[in-house]
């Protein structure tokens, strides 16, 4: 995100910016500092959503400066079910689930404490594990990537590759619909995503690949490929074993050609 | 709940009518049939907070004749943070929770579907062990309430004893802070409230006692016995041994006398 489309973009009654710390599809980390800081200069509350980031890279409220940040427990190997808004003292919020008086009235709702629990408890593995898994994870998703360029043609990386999360990446496979090559993998045993969780079963191609102004048949041919703490290099070199066969093959069925 | 209330509290544009089935604090069982009868003649939507009354008596959303009903796993023995909102056919229900499309775009939020199974498994054991459990516990239920008005001076049942959940007493204690008595149980490993969960903490007496029209006093000397699963009849037999002196022994230090 570029920090002068926000500066501009702020008004004298901006009340909120939020922007999320990793983004969900293609990995890229925001400069949520350098963000906070021109949100705060205009009297604006900052809130950064880091579901993608916590657990991946360093993540820490005061280094960030933000006033509000969320996350959620199984995007760091916890229980699905709980999640986390950390609120810096003196900011003001508004219950959106009222009833009980359950967390100082701010979400109503018996606490589902085992969850929280788990929380807590994923969240100091995270932390402790983070420096070694960051790295393992960067090195598997570096080798995916370059191994994938190298052998099958028409391929790209759809966003930057640094700033990133280290388990995240976004490739194009030129004149490949990417439900086929969903498809094609998942009869492999391979999962990948086109898109989000939160948008799949539809057939609209990424409001982020849009928004990055890619055109229109390349926003189509991406998949998203994600590493977590159970992947190994075995199935990296597996799942680079496959594609090219299967990229080849859905290519052919509608006669396209692509250059090496 | 007087149905006669309900109906001259309708109007023309009344939307939504939403009766809890069971009362958390006292265990009443309210007239769901026929409230939702009045309320669907008058054009209003009926909603029933089931919470406590499922895996307790038997729920059927069709012989109640609700268009929704909600319920929590964690109240029959399933996991915290899992609850199930089940929507008649064809009524119209908005969103509280928007973003991704998750549930039919009803509630946006990645799935918690260990907590989503384990509400539906455990609904299943309750449904399968409702009639032996709830003569159980009714069984013990009724016992623990004969032994303390036999026992303890100044005591009385508040609410209706029948139609009640089977697992529920609310009882006041003449001249008896119901803080202080919850206390006294506490440190003899007996768990009591003084109200709902909900406002645990408050030191205000009890909306549920205030709205059935309770004197001031009463509302402040009672406490809820709820008994589960886990509950046992040496359970009771210990609680009924220790009430009356703790009684005696709270009366004494204000020195209320109280008539046998």
């Amino acid at each position: 995100m570029d920090p002068v489309a926000l500066a501009s973009a702020l008004a004298d009654d901006t009340a909120l910016v939020s922007v999320m710390h990793a983004n969900n599809e293609i990995g890229t980390v925001q400069p949520i500092e350098e963000l906070a800081r021109i949100a705060h200069a205009r009297g604006a509350v900052f809130h950064t959503d880091a579901v993608q980031s916590v657990g991946k890279i360093p993540v820490n409220v005061r280094t960030l400066g933000v006033d509000l940040l969320s996350l959620s427990a199984h995007k760091f190997n916890g229980p699905k079910g709980a999640g986390a808004l950390w609120i810096k003292r003196g900011t003001r919020v508004t219950a959106t689930m009222t009833g009980g008086k359950h967390e100082r009235s701010r979400r109503a709702g018996t606490e589902n404490v085992p969850g929280i629990a788990g929380l807590g408890h994923a969240a100091r593995l995270a932390v402790a594990k983070l420096p070694g898994e960051a790295a393992r994870l960067s090195a598997l998703r570096n080798g995916l990537e370059e191994a994938i360029l190298a052998r099958v043609p028409g391929t790209a990386i759809n966003g930057v590759r640094e700033p990133r999360v280290p388990n995240t990446t976004n490739i194009s496979f030129e004149a490949v619909e990417a439900e086929s090559l969903l498809i094609a993998l998942d009869l492999e045993g391979v999962a990948v995503s086109t898109g989000s969780a939160c948008s799949s079963g539809t057939l609209e191609p990424s409001h982020v690949l849009r928004a990055m102004g890619l055109p229109s048949p390349r926003t189509q041919n991406s998949i998203r490929l994600s590493l977590g703490a159970g992947n190994t290099q075995a199935e990296v070199d597996f799942v680079v074993s496959k594609l090219p066969a299967l990229v080849e093959k859905l290519r052919s069925l509608t006669g396209a050609r692509v250059r090496a």
